[in-house]
């Protein structure tokens, strides 16, 4: 690491003092009400331009920017929309689905901010999330509860929506059914004539939310069919991956569901170097619909992953926080379909 | 995209009220400063402990969560930190820094959120953040100028941090000199007897900051050698790189700095399939060690960023907090060293 100094700190004077309305109001000669309707631009009382442009003047020399929390104080609820922000770091898929919520939700007005929960997880988390008072909270991943939406609730969030592998009572719930990404790889190897399957599970913390529900899914697609599953644990190490790829002759596999397409480049690597061809000896399939599964060789069959929209999204936060009150949604989001490619 | 269905809103009820620091007095049968002095756990007021217990008991049954905003307006300061959201998605590296930076701040009692911000840019949008009152604000990559430093100063951060290419007037620095990845680089590839070295550079939108200085690095690198750099403008696109694949022989090229390593396994793809041995041909080299690199066949010789520890930044940052009034701090942090493997 590279290391930053550290400077033995000196005497603190006092810091200088923020600007308050009051300083506008001053400066500018009207009552701090009026500067409070000119800055917050209310429509229900009529204000002469000049008087306007005063209050802003004012404002501009004094440095005075208004401050979110008294101003939600006074209203009793935010614009802040919250979001954990994730513990893992994230794929350019989910990256773009965030970058696209952002937006959305910041046409709509609302203020968009991801909170570190590093230490704290679920419910817990939630009794943190709710000291900043956000009028909505989105929720990726499993771990929120219901007692962890009552608190949200309570602390006057609108709207709570989850996105994961189950509902939660009390929340809108987009359900990502990670298990139709596993089935989908499966019945694809399947229809391709494989009937011995390893399916990598992932040995990285974090990943079991994901992990599970595909390999689950795998076993849902073969069901009934004679063709058989085998677990692969996996660390995401090249060692790991090469000590697999020496006892790949003795799991006598013809296919394998490697997770993600990064997953499938490890593997591939792995199995390539050790003499065995894809997709002749062992058809190859990974998820997510990746750049670089396109540029491997042979190129790597995938499945796509569909997200929802940012826009549909952050149009259901919108509807759940001008209507609290309206029975909880629930909408199955997640569209899981096969690329194939050479690899299988 | 898939679709969330449009549900028609029904009537609104009123939303439950939110429960205060007076109810929780009420049912308590304490004073709100009690209240106030047990949730706080302000050590200053000896209150009994059946007192102290009556009041968290009694907070739990009404789901009481403190305000922060409110705390922070009555103790004139937060214990936010802010971060502007990244508009690009974010690879590994930086996401192992973000986590560990969040995680040391969370240790030092701050809590960090992330700022999306997609429309604003710059001096713009340090006013969206001022509203928040974060007590510091980290900003990593340009656009703040000393006019957004003073704003956030103004409505009371204690401490700007901005990590980039150059210092900021009135703000702690953290210089990334992104110039010593290209440098290093470059000077791999000459000590490797290459002379006529392509450097690419993206096309894509954001990514200049880094591509730009990198270039500047590697021009400067081999100022005086005799050798020549030919700038190599690339979409992140099979096509793209296939294109420029397509002519490379017109270039006259030995060596290629790829920007990063997933530039690098773009353009080794395109180069392979017609026919350009790596490294025999073309030396090739990119920059961040990712995983991929190790995976690549030749395996990608990179040059290794380090980035400043997330415990130094956090230390930095609180330092900062505690002493507002000291000068401001520039540190050089980018760690930039060449890993030779088999493709230079």
């Amino acid at each position: 690491m590279v290391q930053i100094p550290n400077t033995p700190p000196s005497a603190s004077p006092a810091p200088r003092s923020v600007p308050t309305s009051a300083d506008v109001a001053r400066l500018a000669g009207v009552s701090r009400a009026t500067v409070s309707y000119v800055l917050n631009n209310t429509s229900a009382v009529r204000i002469s331009e000049p008087t306007r442009r005063r209050v802003h003047e004012a404002a501009r020399e004094l440095g005075y920017v208004p401050h979110a929390a008294a101003r939600s104080l006074r209203a009793g609820h935010s614009r802040m929309v919250l979001m954990p922000a994730p513990a893992i770091p994230i794929g350019p898929l989910y990256g773009r689905f965030i970058n696209e919520l952002q937006w959305a939700l910041g046409r709509l007005d609302y203020t968009v901010v991801q909170y570190g929960t590093v230490a704290v997880q679920g419910d817990e988390a939630a009794r943190a999330w709710a000291e900043l008072r956000p009028v909505a909270v989105i929720v990726p991943g499993a771990g929120l509860g219901p007692q962890g939406v009552t608190v949200l609730k309570r602390s006057g969030a609108r709207a709570v929506v989850t996105l994961g592998p189950a509902s939660v009572e009390g929340a809108h719930t987009l359900l990502m059914d990670q298990a139709a990404v596993g089935h989908a790889a499966a019945a694809h190897l399947h229809s391709r004539g494989r009937r011995r399957i390893g399916v990598v599970v992932p040995e990285e913390a974090g990943l079991e939310t994901f992990s599970r529900p595909r390999l689950d899914g795998a076993r849902d697609a073969l069901r009934g069919t004679g063709a058989a599953i085998t677990e692969l644990p996996l660390a995401y190490t090249e060692e790991a991956a090469a000590r697999l790829a020496a006892r790949w002759g003795d799991l006598g596999l013809d296919a394998v569901f490697t997770y993600n397409d990064e997953y499938a480049m490890l593997l591939m690597s792995a199995l390539q170097d050790t003499g065995v061809r894809i997709p002749e000896d062992t058809a190859v399939i990974g998820a997510d619909d990746l750049m670089l599964g396109r540029l491997l060789r042979p190129r790597l069959s995938t499945v796509h992953i569909e997200l929802p929209s940012g826009r549909d999204l952050a149009a259901l936060v919108d509807r759940a926080v001008r209507n609290p009150g309206a029975a909880p949604e629930t909408h199955r989001v997640l569209g899981a379909s096969v690329v194939p490619r050479e690899s299988t």
